[in-house]
């Protein structure tokens, strides 16, 4: 099958059971009231777990539908071991647009986390499960985005290797890396790491993106659009 | 001198004579009546036209300052030959985010068109002049973007390379280009470009940028980010 004009909703492998699926909650209410379908349409279902559905729709209730799998796309996830440690932004519109740029380009996995420059350090990732869901559905994607959040040495701590960004580093990121072994993308706030965090990441590993000074955001989603995977 | 964690100002070539400027209108009160800025204080200006200078300020009027030039930063604009043609969006959010990600990444040119696609055909490019002045200033730039406005068709008649983009095309874009010769990129509105329109442009000039589907504004950034200067 070809995906390119459909819509694509989503629902979580425990409503997936054999050759049937249940879609039910926002995903029921906007196939059914909004996009009107009714038994025997098809749709396209992702489980967030790698695989797209097509299916028959069998019967509609109130409050979820049944439909039977016809089809199935298995994808492989090949960001899996990649996570973008994104920092508290003070403007939460930008926080959002870098989120959702970053799923559409295809990265998964998400830390957001209070930086010493941060201007608030309440880090709420629930905020932007729903922007997650549906940059996942609206790119295509079959992988439900994971967020966390976390300290900074906290991050540090973690088992693979730590990739800093700043402007003034020496090297430039091109894109390449080893996508086999996990791997922690820091960027950093408005104003930047301060030196303790700078320093806690080795120099061969700290990167500029480009000369000119960038937007918290802008980073993120420049090294999300360089990913060679 | 090195530019970083600098203020930067705008002021036009023409307020610009031997070795003293005049910053005036919004320029001058952010630095004045914001930034708090007074005689003898030294700021960083440019002309949009390639240099940043460090002036220092003279005198201070009620509408105007006077600086005196005491350091000058020459620029080259590496992407002087790149247009980047952006579709009217239906989000003017999303429109407005995009130009400013593109003049972070170093785009100077613009052209805003109406697609067959876009919902609204009626181009405004001065409503994003400011957005445009803001990031050039933010990413500490020294080019002033341009922006005009164009239909499709006029825009595939200029002198130049012309690449469109599009989800289906064959090939990846990979960031590489003559940066010597005018060249037009084309991007799509929500929906993606008509028939027509795609092939207005020779097969071999279409490209991809994932295997994905982008939002209009995503697969723009993604462009902007990949460019290899």
């Amino acid at each position: 099958m070809h995906l390119s004009n459909i819509e694509l909703y989503y629902t979580s492998p425990e409503l997936i059971k054999d050759d049937v699926l249940i879609l039910s909650g926002d995903e029921f209410h906007h196939s059914v009231n909004v996009m009107r379908n009714s038994v025997d349409d098809l749709l396209y279902v992702t489980n967030g777990a790698g695989s797209i559905f097509k299916v028959q729709i069998l019967k509609v209730r109130k409050n979820e539908l049944t439909a039977r799998i016809i089809n199935l796309l298995q994808f492989e996830n090949k960001l899996n071991n990649i996570w973008f440690c994104i920092p508290i932004l003070k403007n939460p519109d930008r926080l959002k647009f870098a989120f959702e740029k970053c799923v559409e380009l295809g990265i998964t996995n998400f830390i957001l986390f209070s930086s010493n420059h941060s201007i608030s350090k309440k880090a709420k990732p629930e905020k932007f499960q729903n922007t997650l869901l549906s940059a996942m559905k609206q790119s295509l994607r079959a992988f439900l985005p994971k967020i966390l959040s976390s300290g900074f040495n906290d991050i540090i701590e973690l088992d693979g290797s730590k990739i800093l960004f700043d402007q003034n580093a020496n090297k430039k990121f091109e894109g390449k890396l080893d996508f086999r072994k996990p791997t922690y993308f820091l960027f950093g706030p408005e104003g930047g790491f301060d030196q303790t965090e700078l320093e806690s990441v080795s120099q061969e590993n700290r990167f500029s993106l480009t000369e000119n000074r960038l937007r918290s955001e802008t980073a993120i989603i420049k090294c999300a659009s360089l990913l060679k995977i």
